[in-house]
């Protein structure tokens, strides 16, 4: 497969069906763009009516091309495409771009165009990109393609990008191009009609000049296999990706409350379960990549802060603390070395305020000295260059100590670089990641710190309950599932419910039926005090309303009493009494699973009660969930201190928490039909953990 | 006094003493940056050891300058500055700069010396900016006055700068200037020993051609002055504000809730509260000011979005969405009449994508007929230039329609400006902002969206309850407080803070403490059912975990038995019954108040219990409180549903807890030697709102 990608990232030689000499044309300004960037294959023109195009000899049709054709752009309108894909075969081509829009975007007409050219292409084994799409760019020296009609020229470097939409892939290069910063590989293949995102990361992921990746996605057409390309590439090198629509998404209406919450995450979750670092801001996203694109990684969070003026640093403390960072006391014999290498008026701390009219020395003494300390993991510098200061030595400072790769640097540089030449090309030279502010100079060290974590985080284990082992009973769930598929059911009804919660042995509070008082009574004591009594009647609808419900009954008298007064007071036919155990002292959660298409079911974990409904305070992972998983689901809610002791109240049984979410993620595996599943509430204290109720969809 | 600032702002003449040869001296930068600038007054050098400083002639002394001196900058070392000043008031100067460092930031002997020139500046009725400063630039064309250090040289526009950090300012400035922005003034004071910030905003205010002020401060030192200076500048112009420090701040301890709460929200209160856009990032308030310096402010939060291409429109509608802003459909007429002028592949929508192709003229239209729709308030604007468009023509149509100035346009310009360099010119000109995100030109109009919610804002009025009406009796509460500080009592008592809360009409759950058994069930009955009785005795330390408590007792058989389980349990001599009425089917409020040095108080507002604890669910006002602010208060909680019918429990009674708001405002504006007071908890069912606990600090 790759060696197909191969003909579309390095292609040997390039034509153009639709060249024209028109110049406000695409035909005209890929060939442009082609020359511009000094393309080292041959470029063929197309076009039947032209014999010239920029200066190039132009073909009447990819047939008369004299020699080889690895790839071609197609810009002619759709309905010639098909045939021009024919040729494209006829003369041996491996991949063409189609940059032409109007397929099945556009409706049936064009979705039958689509189909037609990509079953020619298949004859002929010819991969194709696009359509409606921009194209790619390869900036290697060897190489210099710039198959694409956009205009941002950059320069070879690290990062390669690949973008579903065209709009935001121009705005990440040209940002990118507009910092100085050179880049690898770029690619946005619009309607993706063949050639996937998830082929060109592994491209990307294959391509040793790649060191890190830019993903822009708004959709996954198949999120197993980009799941699978990404887990792999990621474990590799670092993957930054950066979803959209999260308001939309947010709004989308759902049947249940999981559905409803779950909506904007989706994506975040799978970026975090195949070890992508994820971005919600396009800028943060690409001076994340800045920075990974020159530094290594760092070890731990603590920054050792240097600066030679004080108001940004205060800002990036501000910043970094934000986003988990600390900032580590100096060791004693740092701080002696400082007291002997810094001007008088500098304060030695961590912020280092070497103070504005420090010069090169200091700079050089300080970063030393910050590197060496052990406790310390990254350096953040402010470096404002004062016009009464010679900078240059500066710089020459900082970079000499950057390009020892000892830790990662980054800057907050502050200059005004048309009259700073000198000292920003020498900062550039030393890739040092700098930036105009002191916020997105933090972000992008938050960005490489968050990376390790990702990189070095414990995935854990999936406990499998193996049939009848530790409790779980497939079989028996299997036929419940299978006669509620028969029965053409969707909602499970509650003992079908309980009966397969029973099979994977999650815990339910006990509960029973009683037909009479005295029936209660008798089960109310099996059940053990406290209950709750329940008058059941299909009559009686708000139970609550009606004085239908009797919480916290600690002896069989109550009971009694309780269930003879229901008994008079509503007095139908099908009466029964509804007898649940009662449990005091509780804290209460929730627990939802929603299926997720492609995906698998995303499980999510709360608190339950008034906390979920206002505060949505919940997490979601998706499913299978792993030891660790289950462990940052109950850390990882806002109220997380509320399943330990809290103000006089005892913590509650966390592992049968975890235990029943290792459970239903065994269960919603097991059975990929469950479309959802809520057990809402669950009644937890120290020592027992129990749904009261629960709900299954399929 | 403005007429003082005007000589340092608008200085007719300028003398540095501690002129320099030396390239890398600030003595000789300043001379430099006023030559670069083109400063239109004389120069004057003082050194004693030079006859020419960068080709102008040097003076030995400021009293051998032939000309009228307006405004000095004093470079030379601390303990010479005190003489120079003295010299400078013989001469008649009226404004000195003091860049040098080394006063009261350095100790007591720099305390010294900045006592002693700022007496000498006061004899001779001069005012001193800084020291340790950097300086002001004046842009105006008819000045053109870089007093100043550093090295931005911006052009003239309309956008004012005051920042107490000068690494901050520089940041401002240089990023303005890099985006093509013009400024008008800057100033940046330093120790601010004489002339103060506020002061500065006030020059500015009454500057005509300061059209937005961009405010970075750290720390007040008079609270007072700031809030009705920036109170009453606020109302004139926009002031965009930033301040830092929010994580230190944040971790700064404190002995009660409400001022651990309280901690890094002051600044933004009293932004809030004078009516300054507050903001949290120095970009957003770099960008917001571009936006400020060019459009109209919005009348609404409607936006209507044109875009030619999709991505980066996605990612701005969620931003400007999150921002509380929308995106309402197009009117059937603007529909119409948009698909007789767009290109067939254009979505006739909102957002409306003209597409990639589209030229001039469905710029024009698309932008012409969104400006025309009532509904819409703002128009953003998502350009990017495909090479085979003649974008030339697309921006002078932008630029055209923008200057009608009939609502604001921002627009996310998507290029390579080096290479589209007339395109850009274009848009420079007709004051289009121009962002290179999709989210930063979203937040630049979620800005001025929010200005104009500020301006429009209702401040609404102080309810004063006067002595004797309303209930209010101040006279009590003050012999109360008097007694209390006699007695040189802190925290009051329990009797005290309840009598004051009565003096002052604040509801308070019905108590008593009984003595016996009998007076027990007197008591309670009293007080009326259910009650909650609580066993006190010193003996007795954590009542609850002894069965010392017993809540929702019903009858007075319950309350006599309960009472004499009691007393056959904690047999102690001083065992009293606490009696307190129990308030059903409550919610739990939170009520707090802090006293902030120079600014009066803080209030506080929210859920209590669990909810303050975990989930910070509070909000701060400062006092007084008007009747706006507190149905702000009740209505900006994350819980702010519970308040009303919700999930089948009835709301609270909102009125009653607004009057206890009121009430507390009214009383620590009586008594601001409250420090700090607490009502927790609340209990606020339909129709009752009163305190269960309260403590006051003095």
């Amino acid at each position: 497969m790759s060696n197909k990608l191969k003909a579309l990232f390095e292609p040997k030689s390039i034509a153009l069906i639709g060249a024209s000499s028109k110049e406000f044309s695409i035909g005209n300004v890929i060939i442009k763009n082609l020359i511009h960037y000094k393309y080292k294959g041959p470029i063929y023109p197309v076009n039947p009516k032209e014999d010239k195009i920029r200066g190039l000899k132009a073909y009447k049709s990819i047939l008369d091309i004299p020699g080889e054709v690895e790839l071609v752009h197609i810009v002619i309108p759709p309905p010639y495409v098909p045939q021009e894909v024919e040729n494209c075969g006829l003369k041996g081509v491996k991949a063409i771009i189609i940059n032409t829009a109007g397929f099945k975007e556009m409706g049936e007409e064009g979705l039958a165009l689509e189909i037609d050219f990509l079953a020619r292409a298949k004859k002929y084994n010819i991969r194709i990109f696009g359509p409606n799409c921009q194209g790619i760019i390869n900036s290697d020296p060897d190489l210099q393609a710039y198959c694409n009609f956009t205009f941002t020229y950059f320069k070879p470097g690290s990062i390669s990008i690949v973008a579903q939409s065209g709009g935001v892939g121009a705005i990440i290069m040209q940002v990118l191009h507009d910092m100085g910063i050179g880049m690898r590989l770029y690619a946005s293949n619009g309607n993706a009609s063949d050639i996937s995102i998830p082929e060109i990361i592994r491209f990307y992921g294959d391509d040793e000049k790649t060191k890190v990746i830019i993903l822009y996605i708004e959709s996954l057409s198949d999120t197993k296999e980009f799941m699978d390309v990404a887990t792999e590439v990621a474990a590799k090198k670092p993957i930054l990706a950066i979803s959209a629509g999260r308001t939309e998404k947010g709004a989308a209406a759902s049947k249940s409350h999981t559905g409803g919450l779950a909506g904007g995450i989706t994506m975040e979750l799978i970026f975090q379960k195949a070890g992508i670092l994820s971005f919600s801001n396009l800028e943060e996203i690409c001076h994340a990549a800045v920075a990974f694109s020159s530094q290594p990684i760092p070890k731990g969070k603590n920054v050792g802060m240097i600066t030679n003026t004080g108001g940004p640093a205060i800002i990036a403390t501000d910043e970094l603390v934000s986003g988990g960072m600390s900032l580590p006391p100096l060791s004693k014999t740092a701080i002696r070395n400082l007291k002997v290498t810094m001007l008088d008026a500098a304060s030695i701390n961590n912020p280092l305020d070497v103070v504005a009219t420090a010069g090169a020395s200091h700079f050089k003494s300080a970063i030393e000295i910050m590197m060496k300390e052990e406790q310390i993991d990254s350096i953040y510098l402010t470096f404002v260059t004062p016009p009464f200061v010679d900078c240059v030595s500066v710089a020459k400072e900082i970079s000499a100590i950057s390009q020892m790769q000892k830790k990662p640097i980054v800057c907050n540089y502050i200059t005004d670089k048309k009259n700073w030449k000198e000292t920003t090309a020498i900062l550039d030279e030393g890739g040092i990641p700098c930036f105009d502010y002191p916020e997105t100079a933090a972000k992008a060290l938050v960005a490489l710190s968050k990376y390790n974590d990702l990189r070095t985080r414990e995935k854990g284990t999936v406990i499998r309950f193996e049939n009848n082992k530790g409790g779980v009973d497939k079989a028996k769930a299997k036929i419940i599932f299978a006669a509620a598929k028969n029965a053409n059911k969707e909602v499970l009804s509650a003992s079908e419910v309980y009966q397969i919660l029973e099979a994977y042995n999650i815990p339910i509070a006990r509960w029973a039926v009683a037909d009479s008082v005295e029936d209660a009574v008798t089960k109310a004591e099996a059940i053990g005090y406290p209950v709750v009594i329940k008058a059941d009647s299909e009559n009686i609808i708000h139970k609550s309303d009606v004085g239908g419900v009797f919480v916290n009954i600690t002896n069989s008298e109550d009971a009694k009493n309780v269930a003879q007064l229901m008994k008079s007071k509503f007095n139908y036919p099908d009466l029964k009494f509804f007898i649940q155990e009662c449990l005091n002292d509780r804290l209460e959660l929730i627990i939802g699973v929603k299926a997720e298409e492609g995906l698998g079911h995303l499980i999510m974990f709360g608190m339950g009660g008034i906390m979920v409904e206002v505060y949505k305070d919940v997490v979601f992972k998706i499913a299978p969930l792993t030891d660790v998983d289950t462990k940052d689901m109950l850390q990882n809610i806002k109220s997380a201190v509320l399943l330990n002791d809290f103000r006089g109240k005892r913590g509650i049984n966390k592992e049968g928490v975890m235990e029943i979410l290792q459970r239903i993620s065994a269960l919603v595996t097991d059975f990929p039909e469950i479309k959802e599943l809520d057990l809402n509430p669950i009644f937890a204290n120290t020592k027992r953990v129990c749904a009261v109720d629960a709900r299954i969809i399929i």
